[in-house]
């Protein structure tokens, strides 16, 4: 099954476009886990338990792990062994490299890990995409046009008439030769997601910033989406990770989860004829 | 000590701009020490040993010690501890991320592991750029100018009348309170980099593409480095690591590197005043 087939499969499954981001904190966790490895594995063991069918992807930040020296990496196979086969799994990665080092990373990070999609930074053009792309049963999420202030710094100058993330979709879409390029773009930018959405009808997007950091919900749904209200994939972090403090934080991020899948599909069925 | 000061201590302790990338392949091994990573630690070990006082620096390529999995995390460190403290150490890791995923990074890089700088993509802005550069101790080499085939496809793009790469290079000048802002340009592009060190006359230039990959030595001396005939720091790592197949390994690597570095000596000497 191609990246794409699974992403939709799972997305229709589920009824869910969400996905949620493990940026495990171990000083953000419930007393009886805080500041252990361990504990960020069992609080991981948590939220994948009580969200599983509620979402349709996971995506652990590959920094939140490392910063956990090498016993982070391990914690992080064994969270992958826990989330369900049919579920995207999506490597926070950005890496940005080429030749026989992004070989290597795309190994210790599909093969090793066995994640089903990685996010890249495309700077060092074509070279650095490539080697990610190989394998239409993987993807890669391609870092477009982000909602941070830096965003402006480099992303919108403009080359020629049109703004550099642009410049950097068109060529994501020539190169997707294997349908399997998604592109990463921030949710606070509603009529940028439009923009964006026209340019790669067909492209999974990977839309960070609900939750605490206020993306507007509705328009990344609406302008997020493709033609069949898919392929958006709109993640929440800490708003689910960190809905409760205590020892029912796993019920409280389903909650949470279900509140956000449930808005998703109120959007969806607004704006989307398919039935879902 | 800053970072800087503590470049330049070395490159003038040891008359050395080399830096010698420690990109250690477990299948390009001698055969005694092939397709382990305790072969990689012993390996690494050697090559060390051999050329610690022909270099300013040493940069390990993480894509490398991640593709052994945990067990390379540990390898890591264990190499870094082989280093003798007055010699740089850089981690190429081209990491590009924002918010509290790049303070991870940089705690990672700066404080576990303990490099004195790294290798960090802006495309993400200056929010990628601040957490790496916030103690003038540690510097960060942000990727300006790379020699790969896809440099061209969005670092020559022109803003206006300039290429992205010189907007980028204008930026990190701007951003550069602490003078621990280096740049990566590749060796390939002499009239480029001629025009870089004019952007940016005082920052540190890391000079990857020397030896294998085929760059010009001479015009990387004359235009990578500062007035004083400093801070380039030229990297080989293939050339040097591998230099001999076979027991010899570390000598053959000693004889490359001190032959690296009187090549760069004598261009010093042929277009730098200052005596060294």
């Amino acid at each position: 099954m191609t990246f794409r087939q699974k992403l939709i499969a799972v997305q229709r499954k589920h009824h869910s476009l969400v996905c949620v981001g493990l940026d495990t904190d171990p000083a953000l966790l419930p007393d009886h886990l805080r500041n252990s490895g361990e504990g960020v594995l069992e609080f991981n063991r948590g939220i994948i338990e009580a969200t599983q069918d509620l979402v349709c992807a996971y995506k652990p930040n590959l920094a939140f792990y490392e910063a956990l020296g090498s016993r982070g990496w391990d914690i992080l196979h064994e969270t992958l062994a826990l989330i369900p086969n049919d579920i995207v799994t999506i490597g926070d990665a950005k890496r940005g490299d080429i030749g026989n080092t992004a070989e290597r990373y795309a190994r210790a990070l599909f093969v090793d890990f066995g994640f089903d999609a990685v996010t890249i930074n495309a700077y060092m053009g074509y070279d650095a995409v490539e080697p990610f792309v190989r394998d239409p049963d993987r993807g890669a999420f391609v870092l477009a046009l982000t909602s941070n202030p830096g965003s402006k710094d480099f992303q919108r100058l403009k080359v020629g008439k049109q703004p550099f993330y642009e410049k950097l979709i068109r060529s994501c879409v020539k190169w997707d030769t294997k349908a399997n390029i998604g592109l990463v773009v921030g949710a606070t930018q509603a009529k940028d997601l439009k923009k964006v959405r026209a340019l790669a009808p067909t492209m999974p997007i990977l839309i960070p910033g609900i939750g605490k950091q206020g993306g507007d919900l509705r328009s990344s749904v609406r302008f997020g989406c493709d033609k069949n209200g898919e392929l958006a994939v709109i993640n929440s972090s800490r708003a689910i990770l960190y809905a409760s403090k205590g020892r029912d934080f796993a019920d409280a991020a389903r909650r949470e989860a279900m509140k956000l899948r449930d808005e998703i599909r109120q959007h969806q069925s607004d704006f989307f004829a398919t039935s879902r």
